[in-house]
């Protein structure tokens, strides 16, 4: 029996190419009210990830999610956004998760499931630019026995630098939630969160240059 | 200054629609002699996810990797393949990767990562039915630091039962390579490979039933 064969073809590269004669989208989506991820979403609007706003920019003010602790964000798509953690692993650790509330990656839709993995490779090269860190870890827990804290469904990108053993043993029990995690220093943080910015600019820049297979 | 927008539309889904006239694509990919992922590339041919061959069809023999270990496929389309872990931390532990050789994450194509993010939800929403388990860990590890062992990317999708503190903490200290894993047991693995296949099958035809946003 000859092996059967299917279509080889992959959907297209989405486009960004910018039209401000759309409507937001950012604040009709399903939100709960009391999510962190849910307020983030809601205070900043998307932009053109090509193009982000200077860091000047009252959208990318990280005070907009007060009293809440301050964002820092990396990415804002009227479907994802992207921001530093707010108690990191390491410097450059980020979160990438779906603008309406999704608690778990089956609640995502198919098209925004495809979206979170093209920007999961976008925002991992964006980071290991901006950091030089070479090496790093995905993670992305659904439910509480899997470590899991808040339920709206979020990628971890997690620059892993060549640690002496003792920091890389709390490294690694620290990334299911438990033991000591610091808190975001906020100074380094803005300078930070417009380094990755401008390195997922250059990525996307360099995409739409690529052949679409 | 009122905020930008750009083009709010996410790319179509892809098709499963089956072609059998299209040449494999799986034999033309770059792939390294040693890489046991390039192996399992190079001898399971794609099929269909929406209608998968039955278990004892000769595509799927777990025998086609040997002298290497037996290789119980979950999926293969033409550019992505995914099979059971051979040293599962949990039962329904599997693998997704690029069916060419991408070292990390950053080396796949802009279009294969889109295709890696879609079937990550639905390996996910798979293997919660086939193992009736409901939480589960997405990892992914890039480089050395980071405990990557296979250099050819690939997602491990983790089912977490509730377990029982000790149990727990291994659990954890494996996540990243360290300590004791088990082998897969080779009788329950053709069987629960074959849930899992079916269950891919309802999912992908579940979406397609689904508006494309």
């Amino acid at each position: 029996m000859a092996p059967k064969t299917y279509d080889s073809s992959l959907p297209p590269i989405p486009s960004t190419d910018f039209d401000p004669g759309l409507p937001q989208s950012h604040s009709s989506h399903n939100s709960e009210p009391d999510c962190p991820f849910c307020h983030i979403s809601a205070v900043y609007p998307p932009y053109n990830p090509a193009d982000p706003p200077p860091s000047t920019s009252p959208v990318l003010n990280p005070e907009l999610t007060s009293p809440q602790p301050s964002t820092f964000i990396i990415l804002s798509t009227p479907h994802l956004v992207a921001f530093l953690d707010i108690m990191p692993l390491s410097i450059g650790h980020i979160l990438l998760c779906p603008r309406p509330h999704r608690p778990k990656l089956t609640d995502v839709s198919p098209a925004e499931s495809a979206e979170l993995g093209r920007y999961l490779r976008i925002l991992s090269a964006a980071v290991v630019r901006a950091t030089g860190v070479g090496d790093w870890n995905v993670v992305q827990n659904n439910g509480a026995a899997a470590a899991q804290v808040v339920p709206h469904m979020h990628f971890h990108v997690i620059p892993r630098p060549e640690l002496r053993d003792k920091r890389s043993e709390r490294f690694t029990a620290t990334m299911f939630g438990r033991g000591q995690r610091d808190d975001l220093d906020e100074e380094e943080a803005a300078g930070l969160a417009e380094r990755v910015r401008r390195a997922v600019a250059e990525v996307v820049r360099e995409d739409e240059g690529k052949p679409k297979l």
